[in-house]
């Protein structure tokens, strides 16, 4: 395995953990990443809970949802939402599927989250609503069918997310960094929604303001401070991923990356007087 | 006491943790399990916090709620739950009364919980309510003559769950497992359809997705799923319940099926830098 | 000092801490215990958040609330609330003031506080609503003079808890235990009262409900279980105070009645793996 | 550098981390302090979450927002809500620019915050409500612009802070002490309000009660208090921020105020049993 690919399997894994720790992944949900170097397949772990997976439980699966090497490791039953949607759209290298309790109320109330604050655009203004029972009737409601996933892309359509009835959301990005800003401010912003209401009107952003607000967070200063931050919320929480061993090559990459955050955890566990 | 007794009072006190972790139990509530070889027992803790219960604190009842053992021990005045519901219900193998702030709110203004998502399909689709009030006039709300006990288990019938009128709720189970997540779940559902109303109208599932999707909580790939997770996070809060000596041949039992999660925590503790 | 008072010391330190780690209290609040061997005088620790508080910070006051030993200590500016509630009220041997988030909101909209559950019934039936404008006008809202002290005194009568315009509530006990019980179970209520009016009709308990329930807080099965159970989680959060030095002939005490807790937060620590 | 700016670069660091573990700020906001020996300066960090920020993460700037000293640092985006606060309000010595969660919805929804509790009346009776639409059309809702900065300055006149629509608030003070605690019970204030709301009609202080209890929070027996209590919260989540070398002149600034509290933090580490 490269380098690079050791790398992304500890970034799968860190995603994974970093959406469970701001409370968008539970015991359930999943992140993947589509394989850098072969746009036909894509990575994803062992069906595990997001915030036990290591990278050593990373596996590799074709659009087809089938793994490239054969397992015996339990498979997460909803593997076709991540492959139906790299099939259907070559812009998007990251998708999230999840049941996060901000979003929840909205997928049982089927009202639409919009953009209600700066960061909120971050998922675009039209969040497409999924409801599997128009097109397949009573079903238990996970997505296991290819057509089902193939359905689900239709109503992403070209937007950065869509609800899906009674269920939960699945979010997409261009990299595993806007991946994690979209799926966690689109969190905050139905949380804000909903409690707005309780006070009155709920006035959304304009289009024009959704639209230029809507790359804050790929924004340079921007993204490096999210990432640190949500890294030193999981370092604090004591569940950043192991790092598997690696060649010298790489040294400039994914480790130098969370330095900083890293060695604020171990510092943190040094001091005696927190001084 | 037999290797597999001894550890399900092991499973016992793990459970009464995790749901305690899970906020479905507080300083109150208890976790019951039938006796596996004597189907006219149960299993329950002296009256103690669920998140302090270790598996010595188990004893053994009869189905009339009276220790097998004399003990000097505190009990809990409400043990008739347990009994009652074993007598009438031969499916059911491991009993939860809890008073969870998400059920409360229903509770109190009598509204029923009915499944809003997929994973509250896993109570069904009819929580009975039952109000001691209308059987025995005033009381001090607490379950604790047997045809209190009687009457609360006619009102559960055949369901998995049942309301108790200002007061809390009781959940019912075939195992341990699938107890536990039922009770979460349901609470899951509880504060999402509360929160569903604030944003419109509540729209339940169907009678046949909620049929579908009530058996998800126990499909293989989930059920390890959230096993795992939830001893993972009571490992993380320093709550495990303390391993009783025991003999070689039960090695393959309840401790290996928890050591991928054991040995998470564990690393968690050793690593310095989190990597 | 004798080893009785030092133990009430420590005991007033504990609760304070205890009520803080339940978020009863925060940087603010207060909880006294009147003299056990003069009913003229009380205790009360110099002005310091509660969750700080240790039992060398605790002072005497008279019943005017003027500190018995002349000290240079920051004193409590509404200490006259404990002072003028022990003039009135023999019965209280104990007083929390508090600005609970749980309460504020009924606070501020003026909406009574009814038992709504079982354990809510710990502070009766009928918590009296003051407001110090009606007799005093426009002030800063504290109680700081003498005749504010004895008319919030009068507003509370013979209750278990005064609700306090736009500040806060106060609650009174017949020991330190029963004090802390209600305390966090009135906040309990007002939680899900405030909820269970988002779902519809809040329906509070009955009168004989209400009587009949309102001594669960002070059955002998449930007082150490829920003493136990808070002291567990202050010591998981760290926040235990610090004993005192104190004689042999006091060992049977306070000391002994935490033990397991104690030893239960010890035995956390050294476990490596939870095991 | 002298020994009172190290003291407070400190000092910005301690408040800046202290407003994030309050939950005032999260991966955003930020924390400015105006230069003690120059009005036409102040100090702000580089752009990083506050949670993250150290004292050597501080840098001087211009009130044209200008750094004085050339760095390759990145900054603020919205370092202009500082410059042109300080420029227009010779009476403050301490900004703070925050997206808080409990302030989003009244942001959203176009409602004013009143002072509803009496330590709410912190931040005055008057909150102006700034729509940078419009001045400014369509944008992306930052604040970047010399002329953005000016226009939310003029629109926070003499108050002690102002709502942004759709995207947050910025609090002022006279020093940093008062900054954080108008900010903390801001917050509160708005969580407050929009509950009272749910139960009915929200009823502020009357215009005499919001004048006399604006300054509760300066009071000498409070102001100590808070900041031990804040502090003592910061070093239990391990992250206080990092001591800078100093010389001996300074011994009894900074680091005596903060003694009671670090070494309490230190204590409770040394405990083994909490006692």
């Amino acid at each position: 395995m490269s380098n690079s690919i050791v790398d992304l399997h500890y970034e799968l894994a860190l995603a994974s953990r970093m959406l469970a720790n701001e409370g968008v992944l539970d015991a359930f949900g999943h992140v993947s990443l589509r394989h850098p170097a072969d746009s036909g397949r894509y990575l994803l772990p062992r069906a595990r809970s997001p915030q036990l997976v290591e990278p050593a439980d990373v596996l590799e699966f074709t659009l087809d949802s089938e793994p490239v090497r054969p397992t015996a490791e339990k498979l997460f039953a909803e593997r076709v939402i991540h492959g139906c949607i790299y099939a259907a759209r070559s812009d998007v290298m990251a998708v999230c599927h999840h049941h996060a309790a901000a979003v929840l109320p909205f997928c049982i109330a089927g009202v639409a989250i919009v953009p209600v604050f700066h960061l909120g655009a971050a998922v675009g203004e039209d969040i497409p609503f999924w409801d599997q029972r128009d097109e397949f009737g009573d079903t238990n409601l996970l997505v296991v069918k290819p057509e089902e996933g193939r359905s689900l892309a239709r109503a992403l359509a070209a937007q950065a997310a869509v609800l899906m009835s009674h269920h939960g959301a699945t979010v997409v990005g261009k990299d595993v960094r806007e991946l994690v800003s979209r799926a966690i401010f689109m969190c905050q912003n139905a949380q804000y929604q909903l409690q707005a209401r309780l006070l009155g009107n709920v006035v959304p952003l304009s289009s024009g303001e959704a639209r230029l607000a809507g790359s804050i967070n790929g924004m340079p200063n921007v993204v490096g401070r999210t990432w640190e931050y949500w890294t030193m919320r999981l370092a604090d929480a004591g569940r950043l991923p192991q790092r598997p061993p690696r060649g010298v090559r790489a040294r400039n990459s994914a480790r130098s990356r969370h330095a900083s955050a890293t060695s604020a955890a171990s510092r943190r566990r040094k001091r005696p007087g927190g001084g």
